[in-house]
């Protein structure tokens, strides 16, 4: 996952280095298409995507506005994989959902390309890091030193306010879909009782099952495939159907 | 296939899906990017592509804008290979070209994950269905039971007017050249004979070995890789430089 | 790599007749977004990833406005591996860097496919030959006759100016990052040496080790992961936020 976009030479290059150090990795493009620098983003597509891919994957995450400065690179072991992330709180919600980690700072230089550019730290120092480790996974501990403090971001957390909780519009997809910050397990409530979704005056009712339990173009709160309280359009895009934006409020009550 | 774009985490999270029940699937993207919920044209996609992929292969196409409905999943074998489409018409020209052909609805359980999100059965459903049958083939009859109904949708058919044909655009491409819905065969004429189209009050004359045959910037008529009367500009674009749309009329005569 | 862009099917049909004739074929995607028929942004970015992939791998290169023309098909060989490319020059950058090399016009059908059409030869020439090649590199020499002349193209190159080195811009990447036309061993200068670069009348000041060196949004110079000179601007966009354009002149005094 990187913000590299499609256009440039970039992840192919980065995949170019996996398979010389590497030769049998199965490389898989999650995303390349974070917004430029934007890590929060990134982080949330990461923590939607881990879960399904098989135990032992490394997870090579590069947005990384601070690269060539001092930003730690981090190889954060969980249950699931090995994720290589710089230290700018990617991966803070990964460690949010994974109670049992160790990281280490990559400092081996032994890991990384011979000759390291100040601009691409994906292809010189995360692409080839990745392969070893694929390769041989028992090398983590000689990445670099244990480290305790990985950089945290604060998301938006739904506050309580007296029977109402509200939350904020975070993520929009493709499709136009609309991604809260409520998780399902949070409001704690499921679908047979009395939830139900508020954007401004806008009152959607109760979440549903399923999108087509609304007529075509028509507004409708479901949970998401990621277990958020979701706003979509059936059959449209809730983000310009409903002028929805990052921020906007959602009330459940 | 699918709708899903290449900005989320959907495409990778069926990857990861597929790798972690079946780690030595080859997994070949067709393309993220059919028009979300453009039915027909994933339908034009899958045919143009399928006939040169490897005999045995899973073909995993998700528009599916009827996600969490009461629509079935198809698992369609042909001599080409299996398709796994939701059943709103995406399979149609597949039907249309391949004459033997047998179908279940997927309604067994122990295919899919074991917790079915009601927005995302790519991910939940068609991932781990495609992976189990590349690992075993053999599965195809537990899958559920046989159907003879797909369902199928209409597409627009060139008709004989005279001694002329009448069709009409259905698809541009990346580079704007138009594709119609006039087939070689069906004209059943071959190159050396008068072959001539026209749009609109346009002529552009014989059909073309290749759009080298006229100068650039000029409007040249060949036919596809896929063997559709093409409209093209050399070294340009036929939709922006002659305004074309899908619905166009065009004339063989 | 390719100008075919992600929407179609264009990209996928190739791997399909890849992986039928080599199914255990590694399959990179370089880019397919190279700007339609642009063989010069091709021949860049071709020349900026070739260096990172293993020995002994295949470039299959498809920027082709020509299809369908008398133009030839190349296969290219140097110690890096071998590339497959129209005869437009698009090897032009790769042959500047490679002293050694030997090329064959691709002439034997017999590694076509049986149906060739004139306006896809990726899929029916390109594809099908690169895998036969990378099954059995040893049929190099049956592909056609030796050639010593493959077209190149003219790159604008940058010129002394008494004590000025003075380049251009001559590609913008994702980030609006502007890479110019003059290398790092051309200018012959280390960091510790007063090398400062200006465009027009914006003095960037000396050239840095990272984007981090400026302040967030200001504009800097540094050495690009290509050795080139590179314009940036930290944490944003030196395309848009300093109103280059390719071609726009930059003096290094």
């Amino acid at each position: 996952m990187t913000d590299f976009g499609t256009r440039d030479s970039y992840a192919g290059s980065m995949k170019g280095v996996i398979l010389n150090i590497f030769p049998r990795a199965t490389v898989v493009d999650l995303t390349h298409e974070i917004e430029p620098q934007n890590v929060k983003q990134g982080a949330f597509i990461l923590e939607a995507a881990y879960p399904y891919f098989p135990s032992g994957s490394l997870f090579v995450s590069v947005v990384d506005p601070g690269v060539g400065s001092e930003r730690r690179i981090l190889a954060v072991k969980t249950k699931t994989g090995i994720f290589l992330v710089p230290d700018n709180g990617l991966i803070t919600r990964i460690l949010q959902r994974e109670k049992l980690w160790v990281a280490r700072a990559v400092t081996n230089q032994r890991f990384f390309m011979k000759k390291i550019s100040s601009t691409f730290h994906g292809r010189d120092c995360f692409a080839p890091t990745a392969a070893h480790l694929a390769k041989n996974p028992e090398q983590f501990y000689k990445l670099g030193p244990l480290i305790t403090n990985p950089r945290r971001l604060s998301f938006p957390e739904p506050k309580k306010q007296g029977k109402k909780w509200i939350g904020e519009i975070i993520y929009f997809d493709h499709f136009g879909n609309a991604f809260t910050n409520i998780p399902r397990n949070l409001v704690g409530l499921e679908l047979k009782n009395a939830l139900r979704v508020r954007i401004g005056r806008r009152n959607l009712g109760f979440v549903r099952r399923s999108y087509f339990e609304v007529e075509k173009g028509k507004a409708v709160a479901v949970f998401s495939s990621t277990d958020l309280v979701e706003i979509a359009v059936n059959h449209g895009s809730a983000r310009k159907n409903l002028k929805l934006r990052e921020g906007t409020p959602v009330e459940i009550f």
